[in-house]
Protein backbone atom coordinates (compact mmCIF):
# COMPACT_ATOMS: atom_id res chain seq x y z
CA UNK A 1 0.00 0.00 0.00
CA UNK A 2 1.15 3.46 -0.88
CA UNK A 3 1.28 5.67 2.26
CA UNK A 4 3.12 9.05 1.70
CA UNK A 5 4.22 10.75 5.00
CA UNK A 6 2.02 12.07 7.10
CA UNK A 7 1.10 14.76 9.98
CA UNK A 8 -2.26 13.43 10.69
CA UNK A 9 -2.86 12.32 14.63
CA UNK A 10 -1.31 8.79 14.71
CA UNK A 11 -4.83 8.72 16.81
CA UNK A 12 -6.79 9.04 13.83
CA UNK A 13 -4.52 7.26 10.97
CA UNK A 14 -5.01 4.10 12.82
CA UNK A 15 -8.45 3.69 12.08
CA UNK A 16 -8.40 4.53 8.68
CA UNK A 17 -9.06 1.87 6.42
CA UNK A 18 -7.01 2.83 2.70
CA UNK A 19 -7.34 1.48 -0.88
CA UNK A 20 -4.25 0.13 -2.02
CA UNK A 21 -3.33 3.52 -3.28
CA UNK A 22 -3.14 4.65 0.11
CA UNK A 23 -6.66 6.57 -0.68
CA UNK A 24 -10.39 6.71 0.69
CA UNK A 25 -13.62 8.29 -0.22
CA UNK A 26 -14.39 11.72 1.38
CA UNK A 27 -18.08 13.10 0.46
CA UNK A 28 -18.51 16.87 0.27
CA UNK A 29 -21.82 18.00 1.86
CA UNK A 30 -22.91 21.33 1.88
CA UNK A 31 -23.54 22.08 5.59
CA UNK A 32 -26.62 24.29 5.86
CA UNK A 33 -28.75 22.50 2.90
CA UNK A 34 -27.41 18.59 3.20
CA UNK A 35 -26.99 18.69 -0.64
CA UNK A 36 -24.32 16.10 -1.99
CA UNK A 37 -21.99 18.58 -3.82
CA UNK A 38 -19.14 15.68 -4.58
CA UNK A 39 -17.10 12.96 -3.64
CA UNK A 40 -13.21 13.00 -3.55
CA UNK A 41 -10.04 11.51 -2.25
CA UNK A 42 -8.30 11.90 0.23
CA UNK A 43 -4.68 10.17 1.66
CA UNK A 44 -3.78 10.77 5.37
CA UNK A 45 -2.46 13.92 4.35
CA UNK A 46 -4.88 14.86 2.83
CA UNK A 47 -7.14 14.37 5.98
CA UNK A 48 -4.82 16.20 7.76
CA UNK A 49 -4.38 19.79 5.89
CA UNK A 50 -8.37 19.44 6.14
CA UNK A 51 -8.71 18.99 9.32
CA UNK A 52 -6.27 21.61 10.16
CA UNK A 53 -6.47 24.37 7.28
CA UNK A 54 -10.08 24.91 7.49
CA UNK A 55 -10.12 24.07 3.24
CA UNK A 56 -11.04 20.80 2.43
CA UNK A 57 -7.95 19.14 0.55
CA UNK A 58 -8.05 16.19 -1.75
CA UNK A 59 -5.47 13.92 -3.58
CA UNK A 60 -5.73 14.19 -7.11
CA UNK A 61 -5.51 10.68 -8.63
CA UNK A 62 -5.49 12.05 -11.86
CA UNK A 63 -2.34 14.66 -11.50
CA UNK A 64 -0.93 12.80 -8.42
CA UNK A 65 -0.55 15.75 -6.34
CA UNK A 66 -2.62 17.20 -3.62
CA UNK A 67 -5.39 19.88 -4.64
CA UNK A 68 -6.99 22.34 -2.14
CA UNK A 69 -10.48 23.10 -3.60
CA UNK A 70 -10.96 25.99 -5.10
CA UNK A 71 -7.24 27.41 -5.65
CA UNK A 72 -7.78 27.31 -9.05
CA UNK A 73 -11.02 27.42 -10.22
CA UNK A 74 -11.94 29.79 -6.79
CA UNK A 75 -14.89 27.08 -5.33
CA UNK A 76 -13.55 26.56 -2.11
CA UNK A 77 -14.87 24.58 0.44
CA UNK A 78 -14.56 25.85 3.88
CA UNK A 79 -14.91 23.03 6.37
CA UNK A 80 -17.87 23.14 9.00
CA UNK A 81 -17.16 19.56 10.53
CA UNK A 82 -15.64 15.92 9.24
CA UNK A 83 -16.27 12.46 10.69
CA UNK A 84 -15.27 9.11 9.92
CA UNK A 85 -17.76 6.38 9.16
CA UNK A 86 -17.94 3.41 11.12
CA UNK A 87 -15.22 0.87 9.82
CA UNK A 88 -12.82 3.81 9.25
CA UNK A 89 -13.26 3.51 5.39
CA UNK A 90 -14.76 6.78 4.04
CA UNK A 91 -15.42 10.37 5.68
CA UNK A 92 -18.03 12.81 5.59
CA UNK A 93 -16.99 16.39 4.65
CA UNK A 94 -19.52 19.18 6.05
CA UNK A 95 -18.63 22.45 3.86
CA UNK A 96 -20.25 25.90 3.07
CA UNK A 97 -19.32 25.46 -1.01
CA UNK A 98 -18.56 28.80 -2.54
CA UNK A 99 -20.47 28.60 -6.20
CA UNK A 100 -20.15 25.79 -7.55
CA UNK A 101 -18.62 22.15 -6.85
CA UNK A 102 -17.92 20.58 -9.97
CA UNK A 103 -15.73 21.56 -12.44
CA UNK A 104 -18.16 21.26 -14.96
CA UNK A 105 -19.91 24.45 -13.31
CA UNK A 106 -22.80 22.93 -12.21
CA UNK A 107 -23.91 23.03 -8.49
CA UNK A 108 -22.84 19.29 -7.69
CA UNK A 109 -21.29 16.61 -9.54
CA UNK A 110 -24.50 14.42 -9.80
CA UNK A 111 -27.00 16.81 -11.03
CA UNK A 112 -26.01 16.34 -15.33
CA UNK A 113 -26.76 12.33 -14.95
CA UNK A 114 -30.12 11.47 -13.42
CA UNK A 115 -30.10 7.54 -14.16
CA UNK A 116 -33.84 5.85 -15.22
CA UNK A 117 -34.79 4.43 -11.94
CA UNK A 118 -37.42 2.08 -10.54
CA UNK A 119 -38.92 3.90 -7.66
CA UNK A 120 -38.76 1.66 -4.34
CA UNK A 121 -42.07 1.76 -2.85
CA UNK A 122 -42.46 -0.27 0.35
CA UNK A 123 -46.06 -0.01 0.93
CA UNK A 124 -46.46 -2.04 -2.88
CA UNK A 125 -43.70 -4.70 -1.87
CA UNK A 126 -42.35 -5.07 1.27
CA UNK A 127 -43.27 -7.79 3.84
CA UNK A 128 -45.84 -5.34 5.98
CA UNK A 129 -45.48 -7.56 9.13
CA UNK A 130 -44.87 -5.92 12.62
CA UNK A 131 -40.61 -7.09 11.82
CA UNK A 132 -40.25 -4.46 9.06
CA UNK B 1 -9.91 -6.01 -13.18
CA UNK B 2 -12.92 -8.23 -12.06
CA UNK B 3 -16.11 -7.44 -14.05
CA UNK B 4 -18.95 -10.19 -13.08
CA UNK B 5 -21.48 -10.62 -15.62
CA UNK B 6 -24.04 -7.89 -15.26
CA UNK B 7 -27.79 -7.00 -17.19
CA UNK B 8 -26.96 -3.43 -16.77
CA UNK B 9 -27.79 -1.27 -19.46
CA UNK B 10 -24.63 -1.30 -21.73
CA UNK B 11 -25.37 2.60 -22.53
CA UNK B 12 -24.57 3.15 -18.56
CA UNK B 13 -22.18 0.50 -18.18
CA UNK B 14 -20.05 2.56 -20.81
CA UNK B 15 -20.19 5.38 -18.43
CA UNK B 16 -18.56 4.06 -15.45
CA UNK B 17 -15.30 3.97 -14.17
CA UNK B 18 -14.29 1.73 -12.25
CA UNK B 19 -11.69 0.31 -9.74
CA UNK B 20 -9.38 -2.70 -9.90
CA UNK B 21 -11.91 -4.54 -8.24
CA UNK B 22 -15.46 -3.82 -10.86
CA UNK B 23 -16.31 -1.57 -8.00
CA UNK B 24 -17.01 2.22 -7.43
CA UNK B 25 -18.67 3.97 -4.33
CA UNK B 26 -22.49 4.49 -3.89
CA UNK B 27 -23.23 7.25 -1.25
CA UNK B 28 -26.85 6.80 -0.18
CA UNK B 29 -28.63 10.10 1.42
CA UNK B 30 -32.06 10.88 2.69
CA UNK B 31 -34.25 11.80 0.00
CA UNK B 32 -36.07 14.55 2.20
CA UNK B 33 -34.11 15.46 4.80
CA UNK B 34 -30.68 15.25 3.04
CA UNK B 35 -28.84 13.19 5.67
CA UNK B 36 -25.88 11.45 4.34
CA UNK B 37 -26.55 7.39 5.37
CA UNK B 38 -23.49 5.74 4.30
CA UNK B 39 -20.91 4.55 1.72
CA UNK B 40 -20.86 1.63 -0.07
CA UNK B 41 -19.72 -0.38 -3.21
CA UNK B 42 -21.42 -1.24 -6.12
CA UNK B 43 -20.60 -3.32 -9.06
CA UNK B 44 -22.42 -3.10 -12.40
CA UNK B 45 -24.89 -6.03 -11.24
CA UNK B 46 -25.80 -4.04 -8.01
CA UNK B 47 -26.14 -0.40 -9.85
CA UNK B 48 -28.71 -2.82 -12.04
CA UNK B 49 -30.48 -4.35 -9.21
CA UNK B 50 -30.82 -1.13 -7.73
CA UNK B 51 -32.28 0.60 -10.71
CA UNK B 52 -34.31 -2.07 -11.25
CA UNK B 53 -35.47 -3.84 -7.93
CA UNK B 54 -36.51 -0.18 -6.10
CA UNK B 55 -34.26 -1.90 -3.34
CA UNK B 56 -30.50 -0.49 -2.92
CA UNK B 57 -28.29 -3.35 -3.50
CA UNK B 58 -24.28 -3.17 -2.76
CA UNK B 59 -21.43 -5.40 -3.32
CA UNK B 60 -19.92 -6.90 0.00
CA UNK B 61 -16.50 -6.65 0.19
CA UNK B 62 -16.03 -8.59 3.16
CA UNK B 63 -18.36 -11.01 2.19
CA UNK B 64 -17.79 -11.26 -1.28
CA UNK B 65 -21.88 -10.59 -2.16
CA UNK B 66 -24.42 -8.84 -3.36
CA UNK B 67 -25.73 -7.49 -0.28
CA UNK B 68 -29.61 -6.34 -0.98
CA UNK B 69 -29.78 -3.33 1.92
CA UNK B 70 -32.52 -4.36 5.18
CA UNK B 71 -32.76 -8.66 4.01
CA UNK B 72 -31.64 -9.37 7.34
CA UNK B 73 -31.74 -6.39 9.43
CA UNK B 74 -34.83 -5.06 8.08
CA UNK B 75 -33.55 -1.68 7.04
CA UNK B 76 -34.14 -1.19 3.82
CA UNK B 77 -33.40 1.63 1.59
CA UNK B 78 -36.11 1.93 -0.60
CA UNK B 79 -34.86 3.72 -4.02
CA UNK B 80 -36.37 7.24 -5.24
CA UNK B 81 -33.47 8.09 -7.22
CA UNK B 82 -30.12 7.36 -8.45
CA UNK B 83 -27.80 9.92 -10.33
CA UNK B 84 -24.06 9.11 -11.62
CA UNK B 85 -21.52 11.80 -11.07
CA UNK B 86 -19.33 13.92 -13.57
CA UNK B 87 -16.84 11.51 -14.30
CA UNK B 88 -18.74 8.32 -13.94
CA UNK B 89 -16.85 6.95 -11.23
CA UNK B 90 -19.09 7.43 -8.48
CA UNK B 91 -23.05 7.30 -7.52
CA UNK B 92 -25.57 8.74 -5.19
CA UNK B 93 -28.32 7.08 -3.99
CA UNK B 94 -31.59 8.56 -2.66
CA UNK B 95 -33.57 6.65 -0.57
CA UNK B 96 -35.96 5.89 2.17
CA UNK B 97 -34.67 4.67 4.71
CA UNK B 98 -36.56 2.37 7.17
CA UNK B 99 -34.69 2.23 10.60
CA UNK B 100 -31.14 3.20 11.29
CA UNK B 101 -28.53 2.79 8.29
CA UNK B 102 -25.98 1.85 10.07
CA UNK B 103 -24.91 -1.96 11.19
CA UNK B 104 -23.87 -0.08 14.58
CA UNK B 105 -27.58 0.59 15.12
CA UNK B 106 -26.74 4.52 14.65
CA UNK B 107 -29.55 6.35 11.89
CA UNK B 108 -26.31 7.04 9.89
CA UNK B 109 -22.85 5.58 9.82
CA UNK B 110 -20.92 8.86 10.50
CA UNK B 111 -22.49 9.82 13.47
CA UNK B 112 -19.83 8.46 16.19
CA UNK B 113 -16.58 9.54 15.32
CA UNK B 114 -16.94 13.33 14.79
CA UNK B 115 -12.99 14.47 13.79
CA UNK B 116 -11.45 17.64 15.80
CA UNK B 117 -11.42 19.90 12.87
CA UNK B 118 -10.52 23.88 12.39
CA UNK B 119 -13.70 25.63 10.88
CA UNK B 120 -12.81 27.22 8.08
CA UNK B 121 -13.83 30.87 7.89
CA UNK B 122 -14.11 32.98 4.63
CA UNK B 123 -14.23 36.03 6.24
CA UNK B 124 -10.57 35.68 8.05
CA UNK B 125 -8.42 34.05 5.97
CA UNK B 126 -10.02 33.97 2.46
CA UNK B 127 -9.14 36.73 -0.46
CA UNK B 128 -12.19 39.16 -0.38
CA UNK B 129 -11.52 40.34 -3.41
CA UNK B 130 -14.37 40.40 -6.17
CA UNK B 131 -13.41 37.36 -8.50
CA UNK B 132 -14.06 34.85 -5.59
Amino acid sequence: MTVRPSALDPAIASRLRRNDAGLFPAIAQQHDTGEVLMLGWMDDEALHRTLTTGRATYWSRSRGEYWVKGDTSGHQQWVRSVALDCDGDAVLVRVDQIGPACHTGTRNCFVADPLPTRVGDPGVTADAGPAR
